[in-house]
């Protein structure tokens, strides 16, 4: 069982806190919490309760926004925690065009400068940093990276301590996909996320479904990453005002254990 | 002014021979009309008072959806009603996903057999099959074909006759964008369609903006197509069921001129 909780999954109905608890008494052996949880709970009381849990932290939610301002003492910042968690990885939402500016290649420009900028900080807290591609449909308002392959020209680029948070929300309808995922192999994809792609979709953000809800083919995408030399936690991660938010946490947890064995 | 109209513009207010007319009295050189409008009409009347307006038709939208049924005798059909029509292109919206499949990679290997299928059929009636690229997150409803890199890839593979539509609302977050309009070059460009992405989107479909009113850099991209050889039209094409299908169309097709000449 590899499957990990991103705390996203639950995070109008509880605090860190109860996510942890509720991690442990389903028997999810990871989670991946968001930095605001951390925040509220108290970063050394965080650490203590996911250590005290057994849990492995297979992510970091998230550094980025590098085309906002204060991008840089937020992304100092989110590497301390991430390293305090002892989190596999930092997940790097980066950004997409900055304030009043349509200028997607120079937008894209201002990350490939913000991440090399952290690149050296990270490495030496041991944290590897995973640049998540977003949807295109979240190019102009989360993240102008966009593709596996726009994402990993950046790593190769930037070499060492960096790689991909494969969400496949992001990026199932890639015709490139596995090609991408074969060429990340097991040095760059540093985390695996799962849920389904709705249809309809009603908004672009919030309208994520449970894994064998959606159209996505989820096992061959899993077959592809494994495949790839990926052995480590499997994270759902579903932001989904509409239904999951308003559903008691405990049936939701639940519900992503037995879709995970059923449907990925 | 190289303006045209794809009538979806105005699809709620007008049926098509007030369309044409009102292209006429805006001195809108072009024009895009669907098939359904056209059916509407009758493709007699249609061709007569077209041509009697001295209307060029940019396309004729469309033909595609290979993996729904009777796709063979449907895109039949709409290759004679563009040869009719004189449309410089038929516009090939290729489907998403087949009824109750996952299976991304089969349906874009059924819409490649379609395309090859109808073909021959289109070079015989002169009329160029243009594929549009759609956006990534109608990757499972309305075509399966959603980069230009993939839609170029199969021109080459099918040869002559075919090229590409390019909608900025469809391929504006594309990191590849530039460096495919120019492998596409004259030769593959068929048509160049224009609107805007609103920051925030409302709807997956039906909620594109006005150009100028959005976040996509349109004289940048004009400047990739027409540098590439582009000499065609450009076609404004606006689903808005919130805003410009509730306005009056006279002063849609004003602020589309307005627009055209101030933003693009």
């Amino acid at each position: 069982m590899k499957l990990s909780l991103n705390t996203a999954t639950v995070k109008k109905q509880w605090n860190l806190a109860q996510m942890i608890e509720g991690c442990a008494r389903h028997e999810i052996r990871g989670i991946s919490p968001w930095r605001d949880q951390v925040a509220q709970m108290g970063l050394k009381e965080a650490v203590k309760s996911i250590n005290s849990h057994g849990l492995s932290v297979t992510g970091l939610c998230r550094g980025g926004f590098f085309t906002a301002r204060n991008w840089r003492d937020d992304n100092r910042r989110a590497i301390e925690e991430a390293h305090a968690l002892g989190a596999q990885c930092l997940v790097l939402v980066v950004g997409g065009l900055a304030e009043g500016s349509k200028d997607l290649i120079s937008s894209r420009e201002r990350v490939r400068e913000g991440i090399a900028t952290i690149l050296p900080e990270a490495r030496k807290a041991g944290v590897p940093l995973a640049i998540e591609p977003l949807h295109p449909m979240q190019a102009a308002e989360r993240a102008c990276i966009n593709t596996l392959e726009q994402a990993l020209d950046l790593c190769e680029l930037l070499q060492d301590g960096i790689g991909v948070a494969v969400d496949v929300y992001h990026v199932w309808w890639d015709p490139k996909l596995e090609q991408q995922i074969k060429r990340a192999g097991k040095k760059r994809i540093l985390a695996y996320h799962i849920c389904d792609w709705l249809v309809p979709t009603r908004d672009l953000l919030n309208d994520r479904g449970m894994m064998g809800d959606g159209v996505i083919d989820l096992p061959r995408i899993r077959s592809w990453v494994e495949g790839a030399g990926y052995s480590g936690f499997h994270e759902v991660e579903i932001f989904s005002e509409l239904d999951w938010w308003q559903r008691d946490p405990d049936e939701v947890l639940r519900i992503c254990k037995d879709r995970y064995v059923r449907f990925t």
